[in-house]
């Protein structure tokens, strides 16, 4: 049953919206921001009024008036609020400080120690002390720090705050990270899926461009991705939503861990894309000195690519086929979704983006059912190879700051 | 730039809330209604007592009270506003006039007469004659009734009320259809993707079976599908979000008429099946008279039905293939939304229910990642073969009675 709105709400809702118009409009006045909201002057007075007290917005000086009265510029105080951010990647946990305005301003890497062997209690210690390192880096007062936002790899348990099998990280078996964690560290902790988390952090950090709704394609160690829409990031039922790397690419393809066949992520992976050139290109991956082996596959990978760039056959093929399934599996998403923006990010998408860009953006405008009536943007994760860390930390911010539709809603109302 | 939301609006909003309590909760009282939707009971007695003044609310009599003060229960007045649906197949258009509780008063079915050397402008004189028969037939008074909702084979254009270049009605090229039927008719017109408008019918008259997210997946002449979210139906950025039928489910497969290649819809609707057996199996097509000759279509995908189920092995073959790809596109689908609910409907799923049903409600629960979290439902459509048409005319009573998040929003706000 769908849940009416109460006035607190509306006002919690509004003052998001106008925080979140000042952050993207760069010396906005009052007036534009009641025309930009549609809100009536009353309520953007007394809302920023409250932000100017808290410390979120400050006044930056006078404005060019247009004859009528004169207007004074409002700007986010970035250092109004900050927030923790960690990327629990298999290879390496990535831990930022960022702040209100979504710069990074202290930053930890560190391998992530979760192999075969270490204990999660273990990790989640090695996880506090990054938290603590970062803030004293900056130099930030503890009290300025909202909480802690954990991107993890799916599928997460958002409900009990559980990294549930995770099938990159052993020795995890639905561990309470949440709960442990912020035990460690005293502050409020937040879990999400690491792509959905990165969405997040390209909509909170990627200024206006990142206004409207967009999928998010995630190229890593995995495949991921996430999805924005207009009333907010769509986590779905159960915090799994946008899980691209499992579109079905391939028929009765190679398995994938997850328990399907033919899955994006199971045929596009650096590591999938090695193993290609070894089993259908041996002679080829000898003379690249390409084993596949796990311990070698960045490194193999980024010979591989070089290798199709540079016009070797086998090497090509190999990349030339991961392009196709990465545009079909696009064409597929744009179908289904409907987004005007694809934005593609994530470690092992430099090596073929200049391939796979233009590959991806001439096969969603098409081969795509509605391409008469729309074009689709394919466009580059403005935020770098620290986007999950500094997504987990937008995951605090925008919770806090640009709630969505949904928080409009009672809660626990059956 | 996100909108704020304006008092009036919320009103309208928490209107629409009460008014779906009553439809789905059955002998409601105002104190329940509070309990189910969050709001005060006095925003509540104000919302219901200005819905008994339109008439679309009346009070039922008294229900037991347990010790506090008596409760008057509280029902849809089915009679207090209607709603004409068309559903613009090729085959066949079928007009249907519903009431607000969703029940079907009068019905017409005609031969589309859509095919080559017929004009647009006839099909909407005869379109516009159908509306007028339902409404005479029910012997509604013509001010109950609220307008027109029109179900057309995608792409559409819904900000210009186009139909635009519908693969399989020969002759439309952006046809103006919402002003010119409008004008006819001197009524709204509305205009939605049709396999949307069965989704939004789905929610509209399917009770609280549907009052969470779900997928709907559509078998019919074509494939479709559309997704009802917490916020309301996903529309995506130009109405054309939920094109299931253009999932690829073969790399490099059979050239779809949309520009794919490898598309649900070019493998497993009646006529790609039928197709499938005479190219891959001559000899049994011919043993059962099958000769995929397009006006013969409908007959011969129930004969194929028909021998596989009795154990014809080439026919048998032709319906696993196809049932192995909607269940891979299901597994697709559920990895990218995170839906608990998958609806399937249309006329060409009676002849595979027994066999399609069973088999994606597995791929579902043992081959998405986030099966772990949760358990996807899998139900046939309660709408049968009218789901079109319905839905068509739930588009105007959902949108004048059950208004999204969306429309708490102001519009026109750049």
């Amino acid at each position: 049953m769908r849940s009416g709105t109460n006035l607190p709400r509306v006002g919690g809702y509004n003052r998001a919206v106008i925080l979140e118009a000042i952050r993207h409009g760069g010396d906005v006045s009052r007036v534009e921001l009641a025309r930009l909201t549609g809100l009536t002057s009353q309520t953007v007075s007394n809302i920023v009024r409250r932000l100017i007290t808290e410390g979120l917005v400050v006044e930056t000086g006078r404005l060019p008036s247009a004859g009528g009265k004169p207007r004074t510029a409002l700007a986010l105080n970035p250092h109004g609020a900050y927030a923790v951010g960690i990327h629990l990647d298999p290879d390496a946990t990535v831990t930022v400080l960022v702040d209100l305005a979504g710069t990074v301003v202290a930053r930890v890497r560190r391998r992530s120690g979760t192999g075969r062997g270490s204990s999660p209690r273990a990790t989640v210690r090695r996880l506090s002390a990054g938290v603590d390192q970062v803030i004293r880096q900056a130099g930030v007062p503890a009290e300025a720090v909202l909480g802690v936002g954990v991107a993890a790899p799916g599928p997460i348990d958002p409900a009990r705050g559980m990294v549930v099998e995770p099938p990159n990280l052993a020795g995890w078996h639905e561990e309470p990270l949440v709960t442990t964690l912020a035990g460690e560290v005293r502050m409020p902790v937040t879990l999400d899926n690491d792509t959905t988390a990165m969405a997040v952090g390209e909509r909170w950090a990627g200024g206006s461009a990142r206004s409207q709704p967009f999928a998010f394609l995630y190229l890593g160690t995995g495949i991921g991705g996430g999805i924005v829409l207009a009333d907010g990031v769509h986590r779905g039922a159960t915090g799994n939503a946008g899980e691209f790397g499992h579109v079905t690419v391939v028929p009765d393809g190679r398995a994938c861990y997850c328990g399907n066949l033919g899955c994006l992520e199971a045929h596009c992976t650096p590591r999938a894309m090695v193993t290609d050139l070894v089993e259908r290109h041996g002679r080829a991956a000898r003379r690249l000195d390409i084993s596949a082996a796990p311990n070698r596959v960045r490194a193999e990978y980024a010979r591989l690519c070089r290798a199709a760039d540079a016009g070797d056959p086998a090497a090509a093929d190999v990349v030339e086929r991961s392009v196709r399934l990465l545009a079909q599996a696009s064409v597929t998403l744009v179908n289904v979704l409907d987004v005007e923006l694809l934005v593609l990010g994530g470690s092992a998408l430099r090596q073929v983006a200049d391939v796979l860009l233009p590959a991806v953006s001439a096969a969603v405008n098409e081969r795509t059912i509605a391409r008469w009536v729309r074009t689709v943007s394919v466009e580059r994760s403005a935020l770098g190879d620290d986007v999950g860390a500094i997504g987990a930390a937008s995951l605090v911010l925008h919770g806090a700051y640009a709630p969505g539709w949904t928080q409009l809603l009672s809660s626990g109302v059956a």
